[in-house]
């Protein structure tokens, strides 16, 4: 009996209905081989080929925008307002990726030629870098669009020139099938070869497809636990590949005793407003506030469990996460003198509604800061631990573990305390704010999605942005070789016109 | 009892004298404690105060040479011709680097101010890389200067502003120690804090090493067993780290039907000189070569035997080195249909003296090219096999694992073939050559020495080279900070004139 993938509607909790059979070994070896197959004519493309394919799946997702987002409503009860936006979020991401692509200095180019050295002459040597090959892509629940089957990580890999087996997400997998008709039907209409994008389902699959020999590299977005199994799998294989996982993250926001004084109701509202967006499923999250003890403290608190008052309601994406959030807040309830604020019940609450939480701890948890004070608990729930003084406050953040953000509130022209919050910020998150609330991640050439383990398996990375394009491609050298076999980007006349270091120096190129 | 570490000198297999005691836990504590609070101050001293440093560690080796390279050849028995350029390379590897971080490019700034976009408005965010932090670095045995204490890795790691401590190389033991108190001594006169440097002895300090907590990521220059078990170590931790391991390679070289017909004695006696350089303990030594069937190829084939037969005699580094080299030569010449030739024996030979081999294998061999004939074999042994026909050369280059290059030798003005192979070898090896040999590895901005597994752990890394330095570094965004509050380096007046991406335009800055 072959096992089925289905997906639940969150509002009632009754099946949507069967999409899909699970993946076996044949379907695994298929679709690679599928890929494998690809990876040639889509390299071949060029930059501009890739990018009009990118372009073209963008449209093809807003045209089908309609379907999408009705689909995807109904399988994560995220509601349309948000989900429209993903939708052209997630389009702009695949345009943006066009730019990167055509711009070039994505390509590293450095052009040496042969010169003298004090270690005498020194060969015509040139790099670049060159996609390395199928790219497995595990799709995220939280954001069917944006981190899913038509993803960053998917619009990443395929503007470096790698094909892609994404593991579709079963939560929401009508939508994943139908959005992966809509890539591949835009795909082939711009000329990409058949194998440049394909899905497996089911947790054999996604175990299979980490460890398949032309599988090159492999991106992640979701938990801790599942994260480190495939990134273990990656690691034991008899040639390791890299795993580019984003797994679980914190994001501490620390209030100035002068930005609560100065503003403290405002950052309470705001703070409580971002951990419960999109139902708290957000990888940015900010899970925990440090907040000065006292009065002014207090503002932020009191503002915060208005805020919480005033939830509209909403529902959890499926079942584990569900069961997962009451042992976490039940964890965090027990810890010695927490307190626990609930928000209101979803309205007509069935399938699986949620309660936003704020977990209030005392004065002295600070001392002992530790799990699970320090875990995400994925859903709309956060803590408040209130410092008494500088030291608690900085030891408090010296004791986290990484995390995607770090957000420091602080008054008008305060500088002494927050460079030393950010000091110790910045060796544990990857973004750091000011009087921002980390939810929202900006698709920009300078976005940073990544910081430190558990946030994510490396230190060098980011799944959002421009550079994230870095972890498809690899870099290669060509020495002395003639200008007839070399690639156009490394040519003496530069014909693409592509930002260089030629001989020491930066150029520009045509832009 | 306490192990200690002693050398041996290879010229005679007889020990050199005890250098050290073997590191156990608490000294592993220590040096790693040590690092850890001197990566705030040395990332502090700016990349101007780094580049100082970096050149005063040049100038001492230097200025040490006379002893440095009298250890050195004792150890290792290179000659020092040989390790006076090594030294040589070394010291302005150090110096490149300084060049590499005031340039500022390899800080990758980007600055995107706040603007609109088709999902509302999108704050400021400014991204560039710091360090990650202590630096765990295996020496390697092969090149006592260059890959070792003060070599590439050590140089990048300081140069990104991280500590290093030195896994110290056994086999030359003594050169480690000297070159380590040479390194220490300029660090502190150029101001860096204590803690910048150290290193550590011994297999079980090198394996407590890779696992501390506070060790950010870890460099390896060695053998694929002694990597891999490394890797293992790293990719076990509760946090993982990045481990960048240079394991093994083959080098494969071809020679196209019309190369070996216009000059294939020279190609002969090059390919020979390159494998037997160092006596073959290269990393990048071409240890096979593809050679047409038929006269052309014997040319290159007797030219090769011609110049191991000139050898002018040499030792391995070590015992072990030794004792695989026969092993591996053995299993060579198992290979059914192969015939090997043997270089002279060096004279007055005793302790660790090697014969060059050169193993030839009948046109049969590329039907089922497999191990041992793709294995690495180190030390001055090198295949090579003859091709009947352009689809056997380039099925036998399918079967090739990564390597860190590949090389092409072909006729004036041909392109065809050579195309094809390029095409094939640009998938399995991180540098390819036209009409080159491998051995010399440039310190250029674009040298690439780095390739697909076993050639690296890593696809996108180099350990030669500017982009080396990125290893070492891991990105950091700041969202809507105050100029007081951003670095220097990401400041709207970008007072250093570094190089940048700002609103999606590159900006050269000073330079």
């Amino acid at each position: 009996v072959t096992a089925t993938i289905s997906s639940v509607d969150p509002r009632t909790g009754l099946a949507v209905g069967t999409v899909a059979a699970e993946s076996g070994p044949a379907d695994v070896e298929r679709l690679v081989g599928a890929a494998a197959s690809a990876a040639a004519g889509l390299a071949a493309m060029g930059a501009d080929g890739r990018a009009r394919m990118l372009e073209a799946m963008a449209d093809a997702l807003e045209a089908a925008r309609e379907r999408l987002v009705a689909l995807a409503d109904r399988e994560t009860a995220l509601g349309p307002v948000r989900l429209n936006g993903e939708l052209s979020r997630t389009a702009f991401q695949l345009r943006f990726f066009a730019e990167v692509i055509r711009d070039g200095a994505y390509l590293e180019a450095i052009v040496d030629h042969a010169h003298d050295s004090p270690m005498g002459r020194i060969a015509d040597v040139r790099r670049m870098v060159i996609p390395v090959g199928p790219i497995a892509n595990y799709a995220a629940s939280n954001f069917p669009f944006a981190f899913s089957t038509a993803g960053g990580d998917t619009a990443a890999a395929l503007a470096a020139g790698c094909p892609v087996v994404v593991k579709l997400h079963p939560s929401h997998a009508a939508l994943s099938a139908a959005v992966l008709a809509v890539l591949t039907e835009a795909a082939r209409a711009a000329g990409a070869p058949d194998g440049t994008i394909g899905g497996v389902w089911g947790r054999e699959g996604g175990s299979l497809l980490v460890q398949h020999p032309k599988i090159r590299a492999a991106s992640f977005t979701g938990s801790t636990a599942g994260g480190r199994h495939l990134y273990n799998l990656a690691a034991a294989r008899p040639d390791p590949i890299p795993f580019y996982g984003e797994l679980g993250s914190l994001n501490p926001l620390c209030v100035t005793p002068a930005a609560a004084a100065e503003r403290g109701a405002e950052i309470g509202e705001g703070w409580a407003a971002s951990f419960t967006l999109g139902n708290g499923q957000f990888c940015t999250k900010p899970g925990l506030a440090l907040v000065p003890a006292g009065e002014a403290g207090d503002a932020v608190r009191d503002a915060a469990l208005a805020k919480i008052e005033a939830f509209a309601g909403g529902w959890l994406l499926n079942r584990s996460i569900h069961a997962a959030y009451d042992v976490g807040v039940a964890r965090l309830g027990a810890v010695p003198g927490a307190v626990v604020h609930r928000g209101p019940m979803t309205e007509g609450s069935q399938g699986f509604a949620v309660t936003p939480v704020l977990v209030e701890v005392g004065t002295d948890a600070l001392a002992e800061f530790a799990s699970p004070l320090l875990d995400e608990c994925f859903g709309p729930a956060a803590v408040l631990a209130r410092y008494r003084d500088e030291p608690e406050l900085l030891g408090a953040l010296e004791r986290m573990e990484g995390s995607l953000t770090a957000s420091v509130h602080l008054a008008e022209g305060e500088t002494e305390l927050p460079a030393k919050v950010l000091a110790i910020a910045q060796g544990r998150a990857g973004r750091l704010l000011v009087n921002g609330y980390p939810t929202g991640v900006g698709v920009t050439w300078a976005m940073e999605h990544g910081g430190p383990w558990p946030a994510t398996t490396g230190l060098g990375q980011t799944s959002v942005g421009a550079t994230s394009i870095r972890r498809f491609l690899r870099p290669v050298a060509y020495q002395s070789t003639p200008e007839a076999l070399l690639p156009p980007e490394l040519r003496d006349d530069n014909p693409l016109g592509i930002p260089r270091r030629v001989d020491g120096r930066l150029e520009l190129g045509r832009a």
